[in-house]
């Protein structure tokens, strides 16, 4: 199984292209589109979208990510192997599913042996379709990571900056991810199970509950949510719009016990 | 083949997540995404997409549907068996695919018992991954009901009211579907072919066609559309635009032979 | 392989029927969606997607195609053979693609023969599901277009105007695609390597460069992007816009060597 996490959009070719350049060098694959909606360029959300994804698939999953603002550039291409594979730009995409996946190596790719299985030109703005698909459906087919590049230290990979800082009793966190319904979630996870959580910046306390419904529409509260991170929601409405919160902002909260 | 209709949009992880955690129970699945953009909570617009779906599946198909506004309350999850399966909320999502399938049984899902097969803990607020997901592909794998519920009476369910109404020569019809091109589909089916279609709260007497084209672009007509329903449109333009009409809304007519 | 290219929309059952219609008569397919959101009736954008495709596409690939205004018109459904297969209205749309599949013959379908196979009507508005998705369905299958439809002269067949004109020095092209992030597609290809393109009707003359980032942020270029064809683009920022751009808009200009 291959999954595929991408910021290309659902109106051009760019989607197609890729998925059939990755059946094309391996006609068995079975492809499982995540999105293709990422917030264009933002590598955060991309990283949280891979991370959930990467928690509930079987091990040796490939998982194919391409969110990539430096195609083109220098960047490198690489092949994280564990438990399951990452195949992304090394931008900080894979620093949280790499969480998840126990990695054992990780790998730069090479273009001229991408280009030996596939045998077309490399563009220099769409790496998804001439690197990275075929690269992942070389992995799905057997093919090792070393037949596909050359091992690199783990160390050397770029990371987000994405853990949770504590001053006293405030955690200084920030917005990971909103999802289509203003959801907020919030880089703090292990945090037990909190009665309330204070809002600093605004002023506010809401209660922390299980499930949405347990306030009435229109009110805050915080929840663990399906994610593990903790989120703030509004009942049938949006945390992201009440709070004018946005991915990337710092939230500062206090755990209420 | 298992068919997805469910209302988590496409940006985030929730549908990447739904498949994963099926295809993890059932490798050789195949799935099918109908859509993952019904409007938000609206069970009938689920339920009349997953009523076209079904009309055109093949025995067996295993359908797994997710509009679940009560998602953490104490709604029932089920599943009906019949020449296909459904497997949703017990919320009237079922009312309309329902009618095509030759219920021979209902059963409630029993969470333990998806949990036995999946092992992962089952969450508060997306039982698409953690409930239906898994059920819909452990059917198609070949489990019985049996296995993850147990069977309640078919009366117990809860439906939407679609029915038509009739009142002398006036039928009282309902919105149940309006497409993207703003075509407007009505709860009436079986009605023969009729002349022309009274709007009787509107005024107006439009010609009922076979389709758009036979009318000149903006001009309203009635036709019989591809779904069986009795469908209000204009040429080359939207019908719910033109006379003002959402999902829900009650329309009195008079088809005219 | 059958890939999908449609203008239905991913919110409602359309594409859902198709692709169980499809499995119905061929449960063994595999399904690749392109995309559902062509611009709605847009002929040269579906032909420029699916040209993208087939590009990449192995050898007996069969896509099918429906962007079709003219559903329920007496206008032609046709296969079209060659090194791969293509399966649409008769309406311009197989232009682009067909340049790369060698063409043996075309077929133009006959609605009774795929009903025999079917089993169910023909509507007059949805083709998709009745016509051009079992036909690629059955070719994918292993059925010969002799089964499903009677040869035509390949001369027939309706054919956009997408060929660049030039007069002396100066080209008048012809926007063929805006993709999601406003870059413009111009019916250009094989044109060498200038060093910059001047846009005749804009005053302006913009570099040539191989990608993106070696302009600053928010300015113009023209480069080879990933499609052959000649692009205009701004960096981080839409050309489309920039320019006042639409698909089929005419744009001159002058290759600067």
């Amino acid at each position: 199984m291959i999954t595929l996490t991408t910021d290309f959009g659902l109106k051009g070719p760019y989607v197609g292209e890729m998925k059939v350049a990755m059946l094309r060098v391996n006609p068995v694959a079975v492809l499982v589109d995540v999105t293709h909606s990422v917030t264009r360029h933002s590598i955060i959300e991309g990283s949280f979208v891979m991370e959930q994804v990467v928690k509930y698939s079987p091990k040796g999953t490939v998982h194919v990510g391409v969110i990539d603002p430096g195609v083109g550039t220098s960047r490198r291409a690489i092949i994280i192997e564990g438990e399951q594979f990452l195949v992304v730009p090394d931008n900080g995409l894979a620093t949280l599913p790499m969480k998840h996946i126990k990695p054992r190596a990780v790998y730069e790719i090479d273009f001229e042996k991408i280009k030996r299985f596939t045998g077309w030109r490399i563009s220099s703005t769409f790496h998804g379709r001439d690197i990275f698909g075929p690269a992942g459906a070389l992995l799905d087919a057997g093919h090792s990571p070393e037949e596909l590049g050359r091992e690199i230290p783990l160390e050397s990979l770029i990371r987000l900056e994405v853990e949770p800082k504590k001053e006293g009793e405030i955690w200084k966190l920030k917005v990971i991810y909103i999802d289509d319904f203003g959801n907020v979630i919030l880089n703090l996870e292990d945090y037990g199970r909190p009665k309330a959580v204070e809002l600093i910046d605004f002023g506010l306390t809401i209660p922390y509950l299980e499930t949405y419904g347990l306030v009435k529409p229109g009110e805050l509260l915080a929840l663990p949510g399906s994610h593990d991170y903790l989120e703030i929601a509004v009942n049938q409405g949006s945390g992201a719009e009440r709070l004018g919160l946005k991915v990337g902002d710092e939230v500062r909260v206090r755990l209420v016990q």
